[in-house]
């Protein structure tokens, strides 16, 4: 088996039956004519379906636009590549020379298309069950945060609006530290708004999550 | 029970455990503040899923944009209403007066729509393997169509570019006859195109189907 399969089984806590599968979930079509792609298909209408399935139980009262917004956020590249990025994904990738050379490891659309071709791979393998599993394992924090919320509206956008509708200037995020070992980061972010004298912090296990938490404190101390 | 419900139950021979998700399926928003959105919300991203684990299986040397040709054919709004009057959907939705008046019970978008509401229920009563059931079942003659088909393309499509490439008038289809019980019809279709003396011929359970095979004819016809 090959060493990337062992750090991916090790990563998603999971042991493929078939490591066939884990192998061409991991090939950019860059570098194969067999890679990842057909994967890609599937998994990207799995993650579709669980994250629909889910976000219906756990808002019994949410309409239907408010149920597309939350999974849209939920699906999107950006958010994709961020888990990707939690789980180094992009090291274990087998790209062509030329993305090599164009740094594809760290490009959204690759890392976001290889969580999907993964997700697709251990739904062959294992089955849905094990697909939510696991996804409700990557997806824990972000789930959190979510439930938390007031509104199917993030703190960012929320900020956002309110500095908008003020004719202020946007927000300023900034990574003031990451801790912790590769695959147990912890990021400490500040945000800076005109209207607050100091930035306000927030952390998470990944940017996006320490900048929605630092977003809320500003929500916060403005009293919003 | 609602008589709509069995009328339902008896179009897509399975019987509901909870009879007020058929219920719910089959309100629109026009009518009721509880309605049939949330489901088609969930229907959407199960027929997603389901069509794309189907096609993968069949169709094993396909690439990823050929399979999401073949799935946006199948899960289109034009291709859910046709299946919304194969079950005489329409007659059993409960509409606003506004809508019943301006002709709801047969707008595409409405039936497309309770087509999915119909198996986001079903995915709730009996989970997953029940709807794949179904849609194998209101998808079979279709489905069918498309292994035939040499490539992902359909036969009016293909029909319709090769005219276009000889700068000739696109095919006029025309319904000849449709035969048989109201839930066992058959569709009798002509197609015409000026390169052949006579028009062809197709036939199938709904007019999309007929009209399919009176193109597959008509390039049959022209060596095509």
């Amino acid at each position: 088996m090959p060493d990337r399969v062992k750090k991916l089984e090790k990563r998603l806590d999971y042991q493929f039956k078939d490591s066939e599968l884990a192998v061409l979930a991991l090939t950019h079509r860059s570098a194969e004519k067999h890679n990842n792609e057909r994967l890609e298909f599937l998994g990207d209408s799995v993650l579709g379906f669980i994250v629909a399935d889910e976000l219906l139980q756990r808002f019994p009262e949410a309409s239907e636009g408010d149920l597309s917004r939350r999974r849209a956020a939920l699906v999107n590249q950006d958010f994709l590549s961020q888990i990707a990025h939690q789980l180094n994904l992009g090291d274990l990738l087998h790209l062509g020379l030329g993305e090599l050379k164009s740094g594809g490891r760290q490009r959204a659309s690759i890392l976001a298309d290889a969580v999907e071709a993964v997700l697709g791979a251990i739904y062959l393998d294992a089955g849905l069950a094990q697909c939510r599993k696991l996804l409700l394992s990557l997806y824990g924090d972000e789930l959190s945060v979510m439930l938390a919320a007031q509104t199917s509206k993030d703190s960012k956008t929320r900020l956002q609006e309110f500095l908008q509708s003020k004719a202020l200037r946007l927000p300023k995020y900034k990574v003031e530290a990451i801790d912790g070992e590769e695959h147990s980061q912890n990021f400490r972010v500040s945000c800076y708004i005109s209207l607050l004298p100091e930035p306000t912090e927030g952390v998470g296990t990944n940017r996006r999550i320490a900048e929605q938490n630092a977003a809320a404190n500003a929500l916060k101390s403005l009293g919003i």
